[in-house]
């Protein structure tokens, strides 16, 4: 269980490395928004193994297909039914994983867990999962862009301690798309994937920070005191593989101010009321303020790397495992859509529990 | 909406700054329990305000009544609803906030959301509202003592910048209750204590960090892919007044390593699987690995400060404010518990989950 | 568990008979909708022991208090908290139902399922657990009434084998509310009035049939494919104590007729589609089609009769069991309420759920 | 919204007509449970179109394939995606249906709720559409046989005013499949094939009655007071296409009893508790009793029928609309895996939230 995401807009994702692919449904999604394929395709090839030299090579086209829900290129209000198939089918080159666990993966909570694993390619607990929030993704960011005139974006704001500088009240897509690291900061950019490569060259991995941005939400979305707006991202970064923290505005760095100084003073702007600073990135108990909302998630290096580790074996017995083959060296640049993705379906599904009961 | 926590031990909180008092309605809690007031009483007067010098002095006695799902001193599996009465009336010193909204509170998101606001002592943003997840956590915590053999515990690391060593694995509560900052580091407790109080006196505040551990939790509680253990902590905790952030393990520290030097190797230790650090901080893949769980939560500065502040009016039109009366120069002592709380809370549902599908 | 009802517009009951009362918390209203403790008592009262000669005698007041959610009278968005005290202590004659389980009663399936049972009144069993309901009953069918011009009515149609006639189109509270047996056919009701009567001096007890009517309701409203409008009324109606049966529209005498004879004809009227007959009872396809929602739900005979019967005790020993004291004769008058707060409840919901998708 | 069901073991349904096909997600199915397609593929056919003379004659072969959540036949405990590909594309012979609202059908109202709808074949308001819920009953039917002893059966009791004898305490499944209209009654199934024949020939269609049964349910299951078992099993009766009503036990026939006549007695039989009669049909206070579970399901008679009809053109105008090439004179036969799979999803999810908290 826990395979459903959200509320209103509700997906609910299937899939292992191995088997049949990898899917999603969408229920909730409002009926009547123009959708094909094609709004799906991009965010899944910017998520896709194999895009770039910096992350792991392996070669899936990770193509979607909608089986329900549409009509006449259009959204029904029924529910929506994305597959994308697999086509690199998993070799035996990875019998090892068969009786072994590898270390800071999955393999060993699932066999405690459920007392039966897929080992080949990881199962559920391969990456591979991360498809259908990226294809349910897409279609919430297109909800919010088009009903909402909402923009989310999410780039790389660190790689390991290499830090760009990015303006979060106007950085544009095109800026994090022009290089492979999804960083808005050009020179910094270069450094990063420079890096990568040594990590990839010397068989390790490197994390870092990705930073997300909302622009363009109303004041009123979020509902506490459970479901603020900032604990459903909280939640929604937190279950992306391979992180290890979140923080909305100043974040841990804001522990270090006196109330005094952390506090956004409120004036009015254009008829509007906004704050001075953005300490709260965007939310004020719970719910949005009209602010940019801002974010930041840590993801940990990738745990496959290609020297020997220490281990136990599924019988219980100590051993040593080294990752073999293709590697990921860096999460990152494929991590941004996942962030894009998690973050608009956790506004598109507070936007309509709002509108149900204030709108 | 939002006011309900948990899937299987389910919370729904109730309760603002006026009116009748706050509450509580526990759901699917075991039964066959044994529960008296006594059992709760002690949580909230260490959440209680006027508890000690460095927070805030306003009195309550904040005293628990369990109104239903209880027989001859044990839980029925039925509702348990608890009650604790409002003992001080809000006066009209408060009719500023009448007005105007307070920078860095909720005032102005709820109003903007809702329409409509409760100004008197904030309403149902007043911290009062965390009484009935500090009620509904020690059933929670008495469940996981005495049915799973599992021990939550939260104390403060870090006041703004000074800092505590703690050693997660062996602190005990006596050594958190020892002191009135809850800091098991007597000696940085007491420079904690004397910043706290110089805070006080300048009419400021200040913020830190809390870190929380569970010990004795088995392998195999979480529910991958959305609802890993982690992701429903960062929700819990990013549900709390005045957080900013959250990690796990490692956390943000962790994105500065390679994957070689981050990987907790696993060894065989008394016939069990064990890991040699636990940088994954007691969580694999969204699943308990048998480690401790280790967390921190970034809390901001207190927001009402007495010195004059721009803002708005809710008529929208810029004016100043000051805070007047009492302030809480250190909102950390009393969120300990809270925190506690919300960790038992998600450890308890998720001891259920994982004791229907897999038991 | 199973104490929540609602998904957008989400109550939760608790209480016994014993303890501090019964009450409710409901979640989702919408904000600014005037409320006040005159707003539900008036459907307390009709759910109330002892309001004629033809229920059960035992006197309480069931009287009402609001302890959050409301300000100056007002809705504030947050979750409203009802509490009704107990006001009639539970005594000593009801011992023998200590060590015995009633016939037809709850006691046996509440003490295999937890291990336990409050015995006194019945505990969670007792007809007390719907004030909660009807409560919040009151405040769904005002939102109703003044945001979405929608009037739910409920009345007794059969008590045994007498038979009612009414216009479920055109019958009025005030013909409801014209005699104690809440039937608005007049002339039938005194002849159930007569009825339950002869069964109270038998210290016997009888059921029937309440129909229930939604006028108003657009089209639209309902969630296939699960959370079709009367899946959601049936279970609704089903989670009623004493009920034994739901039928929607032509029910099970529609399965005596064919499908050409059972067919709503469509014809324009005023603009507007109707349907000739309403045999669909307003809903198609689990969606309302803006005729009446016309449902019947089967109520038992009350389980309890002063007359000796065979039973079982806690440690397992055949024996008898008398009933003793004060019985109700007849459920139906007081049930009405309670058909009419499930029905706004689930219709409240469905208005908000379809605001949410569709608005 | 509205498409996912259960609360532990939960499925998500999804498909039109048209499009690729019907398919559902499995969530929370227990581990290590042996399963493949052939555990699920013959309760498709008999769900199937054209299975027998009196059912639709419309081919489809109805082929399952498990997506995701096995390895090596065994179930992981991870999302069960199942799919079913249209293999019979629907021509332009339906025309008429993409601007005349079919009488008794959801046409008019899925276009009134969503402004939109897929005509062709009836898109998601197809019979189709059950495809998800009987495959993923197939396991859930599976799980109760294997890890609880329990049995679900049903079959037809009535068609029209055709009344079969069946004693459900004995009733053998091969009794209910040994003939096409599955009524165990060889008798009385013989008349009822008959009028279903002549229906057929007539252009006209029948409906009836389908009793369903639980076999070996153990004391306990059920969640009150708003999740009782009859309310969850009324709700998910209610939810399958052409459903007018559900009474549970004594249904509404009971309301013709005294309570002394009504009553079930206790009696120990072989150390157990039992009662003599069987008017709760199970179910006690919303929890089952040990007996067997018993309730009966009204089908109205299908709406499309070779007749001229009044209707509306979704323009607005009034017309008439005739049937056209097959229809179905009766959909009990294929109703009955439908009313077995929705009956074994109830409980298995019961099964669970009963091991989660009292387990």
């Amino acid at each position: 269980m826990g395979n459903t995401f959200g509320h209103l807009f509700r997906i609910t994702t299937w899939g292992e490395s191995h088997g049949g692919g990898v899917g999603v449904v969408v229920d909730g999604c409002p009926p009547r928004l123009k959708l094909s394929e094609a709004d799906i395709q991009p965010d899944l090839d910017r998520r896709r193994p194999g895009q770039s030299a910096i992350v792991t090579p392996r070669k899936e086209s990770d193509t979607v297909q909608i089986l329900s829900g549409t009509f006449e290129g259009k959204t029904l209000g029924t529910p929506i039914s994305l597959w994308v198939k697999h086509t690199d089918a998993r070799s035996e080159a990875y019998n090892e994983m068969a009786t072994k666990f590898r270390p800071s993966h999955a393999d060993y909570t699932y066999f405690a867990k459920y007392g039966i694993r897929a080992w080949p390619g990881g199962g559920r607990t391969s990456a591979r999962e991360t498809i259908g929030r990226v294809a349910a993704g897409a279609i919430a960011k297109k909800l919010l862009r088009e009903r909402f005139g909402v923009e989310v974006l999410a780039y790389v704001t660190h790689v390991q301690s290499i830090v760009a500088q990015v303006d979060s009240a106007r950085v544009k897509f095109s800026d994090i798309e022009s290089n492979i690291v999804r960083c808005p900061d050009q020179v910094v950019a270069a450094k990063m994937i420079r890096l990568i490569e040594k990590m990839r060259r010397a068989g390790d991995s490197v994390g870092g920070v990705i930073e997300g941005v909302a622009r363009g939400v109303p004041p009123g979305w979020g509902e506490p005191v459970f479901d603020r707006l900032e604990a459903d991202l909280a939640k929604a970064m937190l279950s992306l593989p391979a992180t290890k923290g979140f923080e909305i505005g100043s974040g841990f760095a804001g522990t270090l101010m006196t109330g005094r100084q952390h506090n956004d003073a409120f004036r009015m702007k254009a008829g509007k009321v906004h704050t001075l600073t953005n300490r709260s990135g965007g939310i004020q108990g719970g719910i949005s303020n009209g602010e940019p909302i801002l974010f930041r998630v840590a993801f940990k290096p990738v745990a496959t790397v290609m020297h020997e580790q220490a281990t136990v074996t599924e019988d219980l017995k100590n051993t040593t495992l080294k990752g073999r083959g293709r590697h990921d060296p860096c999460v990152l640049p494929r991590a941004v859509p996942m962030v894009e993705a998690m973050t608009a379906l956790v506004l598109v599904d507070h936007a309509m529990r709002h509108q149900a009961q204030c709108g």
